[in-house]
């Protein structure tokens, strides 16, 4: 199983950067584990402000599922107790810090920082969730984006969930958290610039092109789900729309169960082949206030990583990622991992 | 201690990034502590290859200080046993995966990757040896580099130091890496195109004109140690040279040993503030294969990292960092640190 060649870097086309495979260092793809991360094992608590029974502990919520539920809910979408941005236009002024001049630039941190609880129940984690149900959640995702979008100083929304106190969850309670930025992010821009250049040289969007089977890991009606040819991490995952589509809200409630599914096999083989890892997972879309149609070259994707290595100097210093297990090997696990129905 | 004011997205101008500093979630600026990290702790154990008496069982040794040393040595730099890169040209091909041509681009892993033990005894780590053996570790350094720069391969070198299991160092005894790349990678290559800019628009190189009060630790000689204006990271701190320089390998004797001074200072503070953290330290230089003369534009310094936080999917998923620590703040707090003599 381990591949028996030298180091290769590869170049990340979608995200114009390098990753240096390195299986010299690795243990065999099949015997990557995450350790177990005791803090990430739920038990039912009395005392979790997400549970059923404690939203009066929370910050406000936005909006539940279903809609004119009063006590039962499935979802709900809240504000961030703590938010890293502020949504109140009044209290942000910015200083410029220093005499630096040009060096010194800042802008108020204006924005949104919303968390979606995925379930009223404690133990119930996103991979325990039914197929249609995670959809819901991905259409939860949807209907808050559509009102961020609303706001003009609103450029970009990056949903992301971090599963695992390793993998940076404060809370156990499955959510995930939705943060609305007034920049346009810099793997954004990177990713955009870079997929309209491979644009310009091709004529043709990079992602959806990217059917090549060794990396493939499983299909659906609308989606696939693979290891990419210069997955940044190892056993990173990701799933991308068959149609070629810019943005994440634009999907509609067949497609939004569909990928229920495909994620939730996603989520199963993972646990399964990796021991139940921490994981970060995150939606990549297009900047907001540009018009879809505008838009051949970008093509929203969901990212899954595992985390099953620590991030030293190298990475730090040089934003260049050594993976010690190649994708096709990685895709290959994957694809073979026997999941019980 | 504690700021009052809102979050606030500042542009690290030298990386041409954003970092959203949100004081709201975070503990008074003071109060940042490290948990121990039993892993870090050293105590002698006599199985470790790095400690005196046992350079056999190391790789190849490629040059010692002093140099003539046959039992005795201070400092060993040696080939990396589980070298990411090879150096051997002739085991280096590439396969091009699958067919998405131009989304598909690999190189070999071409390029060396040596450690720098930097003390024969086992329970010595960096912090704990004398300014002028600090000194000695970097002109190793720049000895290394200087050989390095012979091959015309080799783009850039990358040094760096893990300290801590958790800061991806998987060995206790004291030790640095030196990575040489066939590439310019990804970070400095944005480092550079950032700072050009910069002394295009103000005809000044950034990090020369980088001495604001507010944001200065300490001060040597020929140094300063800085919590830069967009620090990435809580308790980031930069020492950067007084004078114009862009290589790191341009440092003589008198200014490493001046500068071991100040690096010993900085992470003694780190240690007495932040309870002997998990840290990485990088030293960003210019590319190799370009003459200094040419570069007005960048300065090369160093950058140490304790690490206090985890990174989630919000970071990984836009490369936007939350700092919860102002700069100014952190400086103030590492500037007040009283050092025992």
């Amino acid at each position: 199983m381990a591949t028996n060649r030298g180091p290769e870097i590869r170049k990340d086309a979608v995200h114009n950067r390098w990753v240096i495979f390195s299986p010299a260092r690795a243990r065999r793809p099949s015997d990557f584990k995450s350790k177990s991360d005791p803090n990430q094992k739920s038990t039912i608590q009395t005392e979790c402000p997400f549970c059923a029974g404690h939203e009066h502990e929370c910050a406000p919520e936005i909006f539940r599922v279903p809609p004119d539920s009063t006590s039962d809910w499935n979802i709900r979408v809240i504000e961030n107790l703590y938010p890293a941005l502020s949504r109140d236009l009044e209290s942000t002024s910015v200083e410029c810090g220093g005499d630096s001049a040009a060096a010194a630039v800042a802008v108020a941190g204006l924005g949104f920082h919303d968390v979606v609880i995925e379930s009223p129940e404690h133990p119930v984690h996103l991979i325990d969730l039914s197929e249609d149900q995670i959809g819901e959640v991905l259409l939860a995702y949807k209907k808050r984006i559509e009102q961020l979008r609303a706001f003009d100083s609103i450029k970009y929304v990056q949903v992301f969930k971090n599963h695992g106190a390793s993998a940076g969850a404060s809370m156990s309670h499955s959510h995930s958290q939705i943060m609305a930025l007034p920049i346009v992010p810099p793997t954004a821009s990177a990713r955009i610039q870079s997929m309209k250049e491979f644009f310009g040289q091709t004529g043709k969007c990079g992602l959806c092109q990217v059917r090549v089977d060794d990396f493939i890991i499983n299909e659906s009606s609308h989606f696939i789900s693979i290891v990419p040819f210069a997955a940044t991490y190892p056993f990173e995952i990701w799933i991308i729309p068959r149609d070629h589509s810019s943005h994440f809200h634009e999907l509609d409630s067949e497609k939004a169960f569909d990928v229920g599914g495909l994620l939730k096999l996603m989520l199963m083989k993972m646990s399964l082949q990796l021991n139940d890892p921490p994981y970060n997972l995150m939606i990549h879309t297009a900047p907001l206030q540009i018009d879809s149609t505008h838009l051949p070259f970008t093509h929203w994707f969901i990212q899954i990583v595992p985390q099953l290595s620590v991030v030293g100097g190298f990475e730090l210093g040089t934003g260049c990622y050594i993976n010690p297990v190649f994708p096709e090997d990685a895709a290959k696990v994957l694809r073979e991992v026997s999941v019980p129905n």
